[in-house]
């Protein structure tokens, strides 16, 4: 039996934020968006199909709690989610505080650009201030 | 009291497939990519937080629900799933099929390129076969 452990590439692109009871919740390293990325912390999923009925309807609501969370504490015109996986295949969900005029609006985060780093201050603020907002403080 | 009504823009671009217990299902008339979009049929709606976390909950089965049945009807490598609304705001589930090298690999479909129209009778075919595996036949 292989256990839970996080693609190298989800790893170098995110920070930590929490474990929610499914899924672990990572901020994307990148100023340009808002943007929190749900991987549910189970071996070998690829697709939605991958989880049990349960475990779906468990991911759905933490998403839902991701994109409240994040409408908090980002400005928001609409929140982006997508699960694609072309690239990095271990299941992960993104969800993406987007704003009018942003810098891919109104196209998809994806592919878009150079991603660009944090201050590390304004990370570690924002961080908390997530973490403080899903209880993990 | 308003009622359900289908946005212009996604009606025009796609062909009706089905209505699920809560969705619209329609077929993307974009020959590139096998390419299903699920419309709540409920008014009002923009963000998946609109919904009640029931029917969230029947919103990601009917989208396991089309992703499976999209591999069964088309070559498919991995399957991408986005709400986006960006630019057509009414909440809607796009479910993709991709096979590696397609027109728009590794990058997202969305903003990708032109639609290339389908033959009138492979769509035909499409949604004939879609319809028979959901049930509504």
């Amino acid at each position: 039996m292989t256990s839970f452990s996080l693609d190298e590439k989800l790893a170098a692109d995110t920070a930590f934020v929490c474990d929610l009871p499914l899924s672990r919740v990572l901020l994307m390293n990148d100023a340009r968006f808002p943007w929190l990325v749900l991987v549910p912390r189970l071996p070998d999923l690829a697709e939605i199909n991958d989880l049990a009925a349960s475990e779906r309807g468990t991911l759905m609501e933490e998403i839902a709690t991701c994109a409240n969370i994040l409408r908090e504490v980002a400005p928001s015109d609409k929140i982006n989610v997508g699960a694609l996986g072309n690239i990095v295949r271990q299941l992960h969900v993104h969800v993406v505080a987007r704003v009018e005029g942003d810098a891919a609006w109104p196209g998809p985060v994806w592919g878009s650009g150079t991603a660009k780093p944090y201050d590390e201050n304004w990370r570690r603020g924002m961080i908390d201030a997530l973490r403080t907002r899903l209880g993990m403080d």
